[in-house]
């Protein structure tokens, strides 16, 4: 039995392989792989095209989704081996992972980090301990990795670009608000790497270098692949030359959890939104961004609405890869 | 591609089709119309019945619906040209509404009024917005009209009236301890007025009149078949040989936002609830109201609980006219 | 037509048969009894295994399940006849029970008491006023019992120990640090003393006797079935040659909402989780209880994770004795 916990132990042909199958069904959209089984989606956060995208995907191959937002509508769950459960939660992960995978034939969890302790947070304690004591396969729908959105970015950059091997990939963080989660960032970065492709990313500060588990992976993956791996806070020099530009905004892990220091280094990335002077620089990019996307802040209007912009298509794919990958996964015999 | 936003732009033969598959409905329930299709039911404030009843449909149908709570567990969404979405919203809606058309065959939604500033409520912004940018059919589940709750009361009046032309319809202001939305009574008289009947409105004082693009449509309906339309303050007038009694109530729209000033008005109307003395004043005519409905508030006991009241065969009605309008819009290739 | 609100009014063979039926469905879990037919699941309290468990046995047996969450997503209802309705609920049960039955084959309610007034909440008033207007069967999901918990308890022990007649039967209060519903304690003794157990209650004190309805109906089975009730505060002579531990939590009635004043009694009982050593005293017996379920609190680590732990498989049987429920409901009929 296999989870999908992050693409790091997933091969580059296995994720082809998804990506392919999410191409037939993009053209066929109904099938029968999930008669008869079942899927539980658990929400720890909100979510539109994820929640949507794997119901009808489900719906489509002759399954059924059971959506439990776990965010007040269920029980709290404790993860601590032998704790005494005397406040809190009411219920072990030990017997609501046990139970849940004897009513369905996958789990689904989407739980965002609190962004309150990442030395705790980056071991993604939640999903890994439902992954341990789930006997059926444990699918991640965003922790601090967004291994579907991967796929869905490939699959959307293939169709456009062809073969991408060798191609120059550029992840940016843009401004945003809020300091977000590094799942995104941390999943473009391994994807793009594990296929094939050099990687830059640029950032405000070094202080908004990702995690070491996820620069380290990337590195490899651009080490085995003979590409090359850089960070840089240089706009030009990120972007001269790029074939794809994958925009996120992320919060500085050093500063995780005191957010107000992060502030004077955040501002330094304020002119970081893409436009059409920076795409200019690029070897006639194409551009994406997962969904939401905050218009005239992270992008220019001129260029979500210009034919480089992949985010409709890579939302739409969503749907297909994660038809794929259900199959994938559902069709071992339990 | 045809959105379902309001009856105003569907002709009464249009309508009359979506009626008489309905009942073709009630008598068979089943079917496959929607075989492999889905529809995504958004949801910005609460519901019972049309949740349950389109939900329930799509599924009769062999289809598949997609219950999203916009109330809090997905993003709010921009609806403003060129907004530079620096505050509030992760999304605009041309993303939302793409990608959701993406998924689905269909896109439901619900959203009332804020009650907040009727000179741009009035223009139905989220559903409008919504429908410009989907690439499939929108049908509106009560923004400030109630299009399905339309179908549902003139498909109960006919099956106990038989043809309507020409009989007096009575919509009736009656008392609530809040002030509503409007839609429902909009609602009733443009579909009582395209039916031909001859329209009568009671309201206890004049700053209970509806807009004006709802009085207007319903005057120039009557108009073209013939019929009366009239507003009275006058309970006996009102209600003397009237055939079909609607009840509702709701806010005075001069008053929108101010509702401590509109106290004294709403105070005229304060013995306007339906009872048997009312009623005997009418051709012996049935009533109705859309559910959830205050007894003893707005209508009496006696008369809800006498054969002259149509609310439950209307409220069942929403679930055969909500699959002959599914089946009408998404049958038609994409 | 049959409702399922308590095991008090079903036989013992009637009850048998749902379990045997539901042994079926656990061998051969796909069927097609609800085909084109659908059960409203409405929760008025969280839950994760009763929604995953009715939705998806909804769905094995080619049925479809409308959950709707009652406690802020649609409106609160009277219960009252002849209410004036001028604050409050906007609708009657009397019109949300009837439209309901309109539009589903079967309606399940969890309705947990209110902890406010016992001598008002012992009705179980929200699901007989259901139960009174629906037209269509209404179960059970957990009131101030929870038949369908039963039915999985049953299931669990009979599997593991044959037949249950004439063996000991040992439901004991439990540590928790809430005063909790009553509705699985009085479920426990109802049950199997209906199925010929001797039935022995282990209190901290006898303020935390149950209701008199249904320890009086214990009573009334056992000496139906020549076995015996009792009631203790001895651990010791309540453990001694047990062959079936039940564990569960409760407040004590006669506290109900000044729960305070309940804490000195409640304290008599610091030392009532089962461990080792208690077991020890039992005649090898099993040990369960409904989850959620506090480890080292309730019940010690080395007892539950025992192959004398049946609350795993009583999960599971949830899903397979509901599938028996709703076929015999849905199957009669309407």
């Amino acid at each position: 039995m296999r989870h999908f916990l992050s693409t790091e132990d997933w091969s580059r042909d296995e994720l082809q392989s998804l990506i392919d199958r999410a191409r037939a069904y993009r053209e066929s959209p109904l099938g029968d792989a999930l008669k008869g089984k079942s899927i539980a989606l658990l929400f720890f956060n909100p979510s539109l095209r994820t929640r949507t995208s794997f119901d009808l995907g489900a719906y489509q191959l002759g399954g059924h989704a059971i959506v439990l937002d776990a965010r007040g509508s269920t029980w709290p769950v404790e993860f601590e081996e032998g704790a005494v459960m005397d406040d809190g939660p009411e219920e072990h992960v030990k017997e609501a992972a046990r139970v849940l995978s004897s009513y369905v034939d996958l789990i689904a969890i989407r739980a965002f980090p609190k962004f309150e302790d990442w030395t705790a947070e980056r071991e993604d304690p939640l999903i890994q301990a439902y992954a341990r004591h789930a006997t059926v396969p444990v699918i991640n729908m965003e922790t601090i990795v967004h291994p579907c959105q991967e796929l869905a970015m490939m699959m959307a950059m293939q169709d456009r670009m062809g073969d991408v091997r060798g191609k120059d990939f550029l992840l940016t963080w843009v401004p945003h608000p809020k300091p977000l989660n590094t799942a995104v960032a941390n999943s473009a970065i391994l994807m793009a790497s594990k296929f094939g492709m050099n990687v830059r990313m640029l950032v405000p500060d070094e202080a908004f270098a990702l995690d070491p588990r996820y620069m380290g992976a990337a590195e490899r993956f651009c080490a085995d692949a003979g590409t090359q791996f850089s960070l840089t806070t240089n706009v030009k020099e990120a972007y001269s030359g790029a074939d794809a530009v994958y925009a996120k905004s992320w919060g500085a892990l050093p500063f995780y959890g005191k957010w107000e220091e992060e502030a004077p280094l955040r501002a330094k990335g304020a002119g970081f939104m893409i436009d059409d002077a920076k795409m200019a620089m690029t070897n006639n990019a194409v551009v994406s961004h997962c969904l939401p996307m905050r218009r005239n802040v992270k992008i220019a209007d001129s260029v979500v609405d210009s034919d480089a912009f992949l985010g409709l298509q890579e939302a739409e794919n969503r749907l297909h890869v994660q038809k794929a990958l259900m199959e994938s996964l559902a069709g071992a015999e339990r």
